[in-house]
């Protein structure tokens, strides 16, 4: 367990804010705070650590040698968001990264992941990405997934400690329980960069994410190395909402572009330059569309619920969790078994500013 | 004359502080306050004001309708930085938007100047941008600019007053003194919208930054519009230090060029998105090569000085003008009747990040 002086400082600090799932209270970290991170929730008895940070390298062949002592597993690093599911006084429960228990995800785990799971292993924490083109959160998906949602299981925490289960005892678990995964590509060492080399531009002509670089020893040293594709495809799904992101969203999405080509030996070609082009302003050119015909600039997601009350609670939870975006419900119906809600994320930065300068207003920057 | 109390007021906050050009004493508005913009600088016996900032406009048609109430004047905006010129006490200054005796500007203002002018006019400001391709503070320069720097005047202001003479007043001026001067296109008002796009379609194919609207009134509003030239060449020249801009500057430019085309009626045509992504991409790949053939990212600026100590001077006073450059001295030497300053911006948030990644470092982010 946390020491209760140190949450103590933690509240004082506002770094801790007291949650409520259907009853059920916890405390959850809002920031890091010192060895603690942000998402990091509490019970009354027990503790389940956040996901860690995972730092990025942006050139292969430097980025092995210099952060590797041993050899590592390649993994794929897939396009959707982290969650923690776990088993908790009679309930499965899946966690956001920021440590909110999501009423979607919590709704839909069991037809993901196999009941005896937690029933044998109480203790345990998986930690999966969620994606597919109907999560509630992500507007980009992997490609191969055609609809609804899927669940890639890539660790497993231990219920109160801040570490990994060694790779081969998660295996061993997935196995077992035929937990959903994600794809595993062997263990590597640094004389193999020419095939990982081969390796991530398959990745990325398949439109896949990445990978992250998993150590093969006690320290469980990570990094994440992300495609071409990948940044090419988050410029364009986020253009739309260009004013709405951090400030270095873009120019770290082009430097790794840069870099990735330039290891990869990719020329500035005709198509790649205008791919970039058209990334930027293909989303923009469709938020001053939006603006002029429909007065708001938004995007539409869908997801499916098994039940109601869990799409009403995943309403209510999401209305005020950003201030620069407003959440509109377009409908909640019943298609076979089951609840399909559709819901606007409006984007309140671009819809203010196209609205205005379209209109005529000036702005003084 | 600005009342003691609110320079005190100014100085308890730090929006005022005191500078030193060759012995010469006085004191620089360092940040906007209260109704008095950053720049603005204090001798003992005047004031000179600041430029004040003037509004932008993304779409012509729209916006002149909303922001003009009487015909209006269209002036050149010209791609180069803002000065204001006068005399003072013997001889004619030239301080920058930000309010610094500029030893460069100063230096070569009375090549550009007629000096009956200011014998005549010892009361009056001139307002000036200064551009060309040998000039030490910006990237850019207008195309139809071979060599060296030009001065293009665009107003005259009143010692002490905070605004500016008349628009006939100052066509007078500019024309007895013979005072270069930016291209003035003449009055219009919003019943000429498609003249007015016309020649913006025509200033964005000569590669001209974009107008300022001067409404022909008593309260002298302003605006300015900018050609999507501009806006891909802000980003095509500034994308070798793309860490060292302020975060929105790329994504304000991206709107402004949207904005620019979809007014213009211009598709997403093949040749622009090509433009927009080598604009991007091939300052990033300059500053790689940079970093991994000479350690360090950066641009050389060149320029020419009548006098040696005005170089000297310069380069003193460049030198702790920012945190994130670092100004190095390639050479100063007498060409003609000129003495020729190279020095290098090294951009230390590139030159730090692209050592750190190429050399295989992680980044948490």
């Amino acid at each position: 367990m946390l020491s209760p002086e140190l949450v103590k400082e933690a509240l004082r600090k506002n770094k801790v804010k007291g949650e409520n799932y259907r009853g059920l209270e916890y405390l959850r970290f809002t920031d890091d705070f010192k060895d603690i991170p942000r998402g990091t929730i509490l019970f009354k008895e027990s503790v389940i650590w956040g996901y860690p940070h995972i730092g990025r390298i942006f050139q292969l062949s430097s980025g092995l040698r210099e952060q590797f002592n041993a050899p590592f597993f390649v993994e794929e690093k897939v396009d959707g968001y982290n969650v923690r599911i776990f088993y908790h006084e009679g309930q499965v429960l899946a966690v956001t990264r920021g440590g909110f228990v999501c009423p979607f995800t919590t709704d839909r785990v069991e037809e993901f992941i196999d009941a005896d799971f937690f029933k044998e292993n109480p203790h345990l924490v998986l930690c999966a990405e969620v994606a597919g083109p109907e999560n509630p959160y992500v507007d980009e998906s992997p490609p191969y997934i055609r609809e609804d949602i899927r669940f890639f299981v890539f660790d497993v925490m231990v219920k109160g400690e801040q570490r990994f289960l060694p790779y081969r005892q998660k295996l061993q678990l997935i196995e077992k329980y035929r937990l959903p995964s994600v794809e595993r590509y062997g263990l590597y060492d640094v004389s193999k960069i020419g095939e990982l080399k081969a390796l991530l531009r398959r990745l990325n002509e398949e439109g896949r994410e990445g990978v992250v670089f998993k150590e093969d020893s006690e320290r469980d040293k990570r990094v994440k190395y992300i495609t071409s594709y990948a940044n090419l495809q988050d410029i364009r799904i986020t253009s739309l909402n260009l004013m709405g992101l951090p400030a270095d969203y873009y120019t770290n999405r082009l430097l790794r572009l840069a870099l990735f080509m330039e290891e990869e030996g990719l020329q500035l070609e005709e198509d790649l330059l205008k791919e970039l082009g058209s990334a930027f302003l293909e989303g923009i050119f469709e938020a001053i569309r939006q603006s002029k015909e429909e007065g708001r600039v938004y995007r539409t997601f869908r997801c499916r619920f098994r039940k109601k009350e869990s799409a009403l609670l995943f309403m209510e939870q999401i209305q005020h969790s950003s201030s620069q975006v407003q959440i509109i419900e377009r409908g909640l119906k019943q298609e076979g078994s089951y609840w399909i809600l559709e819901f606007d994320r409006v984007y309140l930065n671009m819809t203010g500013f196209l609205g205005h300068v379209l209109g005529g207003g000036s702005v003084f920057d």
